[in-house]
């Protein structure tokens, strides 16, 4: 490659990306690129790339490209695909609106699983969620303007589940967003410790696939905090599916069902990198509103993408 | 703030920076918005900034001016002010290269700690030196163009010291670079175990200001691999002093000493994030070679410098 690539930072509750804009899906990204790219100290740094790209152009949106025209090709750090990413579908229709190829208010996104609606909140509404976080004593809330995802339905799971760290143990919540979380209630989110390592859970094998595990106190009336250890990672300081299955818990728990009353319930979740407001439906859909930042942006070194390998350490 | 911020983000041997060309010293930088740009999730990320000042422009180099145009205002990830580091030298001077502000060959750069002389490789040197290290089993070595920094005498001291890790323990050079190094030599790396916390060390307080313990383990003649924690830190992918000290000590320890035979004595040095030579001179003086790269150039986002709060987690 010969010419510098185009990109942009952004991040959502800080987890963060690299946006590589490839209207045309003329980009040939293969893992061990992106995996350079996402490296913190030898390429960008990201948890993830956002590759942009017309559905129209990619085989694997084109099915889509009636109903959304772009399509979001998630890839994680180590450059394999991902289907679906929360936080990142914020940061991807932020970066759709400020390079001025949609406008504030709904648009669809394709990802690869399905398309997804989201919100960009206007001016209007970006001041009214801004007094509305101030009210709840979130002021940072909504300063970069909120953006809202569809993030499906919650399947609650009958089946108790305890989860242990450093010597304590807590019953916690079995909920699917698509992916499973273990949902445990506890007194100071200190409790939880480094949180290096998986906590321990059982029964045994209840997890086929393993389990993300959020921890949650009370932070006031519907206002949790929560912390995330996610499967096959560590703590991480956002989790979206993690934000919405703790809302969702946090509202069974209170007594509050929308699916029985009618009426959507809302609650503020703190997450280590920020705060997102999730909103559970009559009809079981859930809706994640929080902030999508575009920190920088600039242009690739060709030298750097050309391969020069000068920091590919070996000294272990 | 509202002009968009110009940056570059580079590297050598993995030890990272965000750069910031400022000729005039017109840019106010407190240390809250280097931390901000240091934050490898809601910023750029790195472990600290170039600000890039020409010595007569700033009240901390103008004394310097008339022997270096350029003036290395470094600052820790932290937004402390430092004195100086290696690594960040030669990236500052490829960074110098980059713009079109010098020519390779020799320079001299004003730093906290004095002035500093570098010598950026020319293409001819960049073939010689990658035909050198190709013979040497490092074809990575010489890729980016090398860079050389004066980095001063090392001083050794008598006495001796015992590092501790994970139940095992080995005698220690003492070695001062400007600032402190216990050098081990171990038979293999992986005995310094996760180097999270700081390995132990007696006789207790024979480091009043902390040190920086290097591991180092031999690769072949005149040729060793390091880990090192630094003080107040971790395990690093780098640390330019330390491969410094270990050069030296595995000279000493190896029966050559360049003030007594007059001639240079030469080691190649593997750190985590790359590959460092490193030459001691009969009068003492160590120079520094290895890499520096410049993995991307673009520009922080208005909105973001204007202090945008989303992300300002407070979930714990």
């Amino acid at each position: 490659m010969s010419a510098p690539l185009p990109f942009l930072k952004g991040h959502g509750t800080e987890n963060d990306f690299v946006i590589l804009p490839d209207p045309d899906n003329a980009l040939d990204l293969p893992a061990a690129l992106v995996a350079r790219v996402c490296d913190r100290r030898a390429g960008i740094g990201g948890d993830g790339v956002l590759h942009v790209v017309r559905s129209a152009a990619h085989p694997e949106a084109r099915a889509m490209a009636g109903e959304a025209e772009w399509f979001m090709d998630y890839r994680n750090a180590d450059g394999s695909v991902a289907e679906m990413c929360g936080n990142g579908v914020r940061v991807f229709a932020r970066y759709l609106e400020h390079a001025g190829l949609v406008t504030a208010g709904d648009l669809a996104v394709a990802t690869r699983s399905g398309v997804r609606r989201v919100h960009l909140a206007k001016n209007a509404e970006h001041a009214e969620n801004a007094e509305h976080a101030k009210n709840a004593g979130n002021a940072e809330h909504a300063k970069n303007g909120d953006v809202t995802v569809a993030m499906g339905r919650a399947v609650l799971s009958a089946d108790g589940v305890t989860v242990s760290v450093g010597g304590r143990s807590w019953p916690a919540r079995n909920i699917s967003m698509g992916n499973p979380h273990a949902v445990a209630f506890v007194e100071d989110l200190a409790h939880a410790g480094e949180l290096r390592a998986e906590p321990a859970y059982e029964p045994a094998g209840v997890y086929p696939d393993g389990v993300n595990i959020e921890f949650v106190a009370d932070r006031g009336p519907r206002h949790v905090a929560m912390r995330v250890h996610e499967r096959g990672a560590a703590e991480t300081r956002s989790c979206g599916t993690g934000a919405c299955a703790v809302a969702v818990a946090s509202a069974r728990r209170d007594g509050l069902d929308p699916a029985e009353t009618g009426t959507p319930v809302t609650y503020t979740v703190e997450v280590l990198g920020g705060t997102l407001t999730i909103t559970e439906h009559p009809d079981g859909n859930v809706d994640m509103t929080g902030p999508a930042v575009i920190v920088a942006e600039g242009r690739i070194d060709p030298r750097w993408l050309a391969g020069d390998g000068a920091g590919d350490g070996d000294g272990r």
